[in-house]
């Protein structure tokens, strides 16, 4: 389903926010239902999320049947699920009637199984081909994000009888796939030839062959090719859309830039909450306890790390009872070495991101975050020892903390450019459990090195 | 300037980085000079980025004069700048004479003077007008973005005119602009009407009038427009391409959607590295002394800060002497209190940059956010009161320390939610800001709650 930008800058989001909030707080759901109608879908989903949840089923209620499945496709998948737990199996037919093809396929596995089987059987034989198509591939490949509606024209026709054949096709079906920029051209067998554009189509000259002009460069999508890898390639080479085959060279759809673009933001959104261990979290007005299990996870494994380092800073008790001073200055080694890590660490996530970061020169960058780590550990190791030792009066106790900032400092650096590199190696997300593991590096070895050399040298 | 994607498949990035590093290995210089002919300039440019500064100028020297414009524009602020300095005025010259008019107007200010004035000379009238048409606008900015050879008909053509229009400017120019998917309709006075989709001049009947069928739904885009407010109208709305206007509503400009897909990644990228203290630092391999300069800001802002709550430590020295388990206790607090104000905190900026949050519903997220952690609180605190009591054989001081961590945790949640509020409101990114003082926040609090408890009821 398609929408127009309609008073995209007068009418914008926080506006209908604030005249919706005021329409139901007054309880008139007259103007409410006026205030909708003359929003737009993504607008409205951005609202609903706005609102807590007794709101969020209100202004749901006041949506037209074919208006709730363009809204729902725009929606967090947390607060998705929340809707269509509180709409009827009739409704949600309703609701999804009107989606295409690949935003039915989406939502479909969110669906409750009755209206799912009443969606299937409804179904056109066409359409239900083509749902079955896009169905087959894993949501994050390209045959998962590909729209099965593309139009293929043969390498003999001549442009006159592709103009011909587009118009008759128009008349026919009343529209063309949306986002349409070029042809696919195939041969007999749907093998996948080039691709003609349309901007090459209205402007060379109608007796031309499309075999001649097409571009032949544009190499098609394998189906199983992953989301990420599909992203990379429409904004290396600025595509607007691009054909998937299937194993065998058959075209079976083409990918438009939208469902890039979301594929983009859904990725820097993923990198953004994992990096709090809120990667399932999307919903601001979630329920308190469904937010707090969620949270708790993280929550504890920080409790586990924090007892770790505090078991480490218990064997030194004694230590401290006799120079309290260690207790004081031992927080700001373990922080130092957490901060100085973190940064190594994000640098080197975003390099494994972009294939900029392998085997082949993970020992380069390692030495070059060492030679950086080492340039400000002289400088911070020797300030911060400096004003321990005025604050203590005692030059021993400033080089014990010195040489302690130092080593975490390096271990940082270290421990941020192998962590990133080894879980990605044992397949688990770096910009998601990154963080923990070093930040429970960086806290035992700084609280054990600094606690230790005391120990040995002061004591 | 264009380029297709040939063996995107087959000679990926990690495969140019692996023959090219072994070319020049073996001083293979030709076989480097041929890997790189073979590949394009997205390639080129990650690659190049993954080696370290003596293999990219031995790089950079192999690449043909027109390849390095097309390169350039691929690679970082921070690399480019590396290599602009590295090149003789003549090279530049050379290179950036094949580069479209909003590829150049990015790279301008990064070109010495002298080889500025020399692109300005030996610029064509039309070509210097449009680039100073695009230059007049902040990068930023709608204008930034926008190229400048949008096609525009007159709505009272028919769509046969339009067909023979646009086939004369091709013959005539040679080309069209890169992703055309419309023509814009304007009046004779450069007045912004509609847009022609290409999918509709194909599909329609060639006798049709322009004004009859055209799309005046899609609201143009003036100028000034902030770059991320682009991003998200033509997310939200899926568009391949807008139209742009002065603030008379002249027509002077489109944007496509692949200008807009670079600004999606930017931004994403800005959060990541804003969140460790690095948003200047996008080359992994910049100079040791200019990456250890810019990391040292956040050192240094750390160490202030560590340096605080150590100074709030200090002030109970005496109660840590007699009882050492404070000492050993109080980093979870702390940690404790972080990690949760860090998931509010991710949230909340998330929900700034969505437009979700704002005055009108801030409270009902800080009710929300203090829910959630009164729950977890309840869990943990009593968690860990208990591993506490056991390990100290201290009932009270588990009673001291399960107080602190409930209080830390609540302004975990609070600090959280108000702090990425109040710099934005004070016009500074949370993105960049937010850690540090929420960290501040908790560090300081966590140690004084939880000393501050132990002097007054165990002491």
């Amino acid at each position: 389903m398609r929408f127009t930008v309609a008073d995209q800058n007068n009418a914008n989001d926080s506006q209908l926010f604030t005249n919706l909030g005021e329409a139901l707080n007054t309880e008139d759901l007259n103007r409410a239902a006026a205030q909708l109608q003359a929003s737009h879908p993504p607008a409205i989903a951005n609202t609903l999320e706005s609102f807590p949840w007794e709101r969020r089923l209100q202004i749901w209620q006041l949506l037209a049947p074919q208006m709730k499945g363009a809204v729902l496709i725009e929606l967090h998948e947390e607060v998705q699920d929340g809707l269509i737990a509180e709409s009827t199996p009739d409704e949600l037919i309703k609701s999804v009637a009107g989606l295409d093809i690949d935003e039915l396929a989406d939502l479909y596995e969110r669906l409750p199984e009755k209206v799912r089987t009443v969606v299937l059987q409804t179904m056109d034989e066409r359409r239900r081909q083509r749902f079955e198509a896009v169905r087959r591939y894993p949501d994050n490949t390209a045959g998962g994000l590909m729209d099965v509606d593309a139009i293929a024209v043969r390498g003999d026709a001549t442009l006159d009888a592709v103009l011909r054949y587009l118009r008759r096709t128009r008349r026919q079906q009343g529209e063309l796939p949306e986002h349409m920029d070029a042809v696919i051209v195939v041969d007999r067998a749907s093998q996948y030839l080039g691709i003609l554009s349309l901007s090459d189509l209205v402007s060379l000259e109608e007796n031309r062959v499309v075999s001649e002009i097409m571009n032949t460069k544009i190499n098609p999508i394998p189906a199983m090719t992953p989301a990420k890898k599909v992203a990379r390639l429409f904004e290396d080479y600025d595509l607007l859309s691009a054909p998937v085959v299937d194993e065998n060279g058959k075209l079976i759809g083409r990918i438009t830039v939208d469902d890039v673009v979301d594929v983009i933001r859904e990725e820097a959104e993923h990198t953004l909450m994992s990096k709090a261990g809120l990667e399932e979290e999307s919903d601001m007005f979630a329920p308190i306890i469904s937010s707090a299990k969620r949270r708790a996870i993280w929550l504890g494994v920080n409790l586990v790390n924090a007892f770790i380092a505090a078991w480490v800073i218990g064997q030194f008790e004694n230590s401290i009872k006799q120079l309290v001073a260690l207790a004081v200055l031992m927080p700001i080694v373990a922080s130092m070495g957490g901060i100085a890590g973190t940064q190594t660490l994000t640098l080197v996530i975003r390099g494994i991101a972009l294939d900029q970061v392998g085997p082949n020169n993970i020992g380069r960058v390692l030495r070059k975050e060492l030679g950086v780590i080492s340039i400000n550990a002289l400088l911070f190791a020797l300030t911060a020892a400096a004003i321990a030792m005025i604050w203590y009066q005692n030059i021993n106790l400033g080089l014990v903390f010195a040489s302690a900032l130092t080593i975490n400092l390096l271990n940082g650096a270290m421990a941020g450019t192998i962590i990133p590199f080894a879980l990605h190696k044992l397949g688990i997300d770096p910009a998601l459990a990154g963080g923990v593991v070093l930040m429970a590096t960086t806290d035992v070895l700084g609280f054990f090195t600094f606690l230790g050399l005391a120990t040995f040298f002061l004591l």
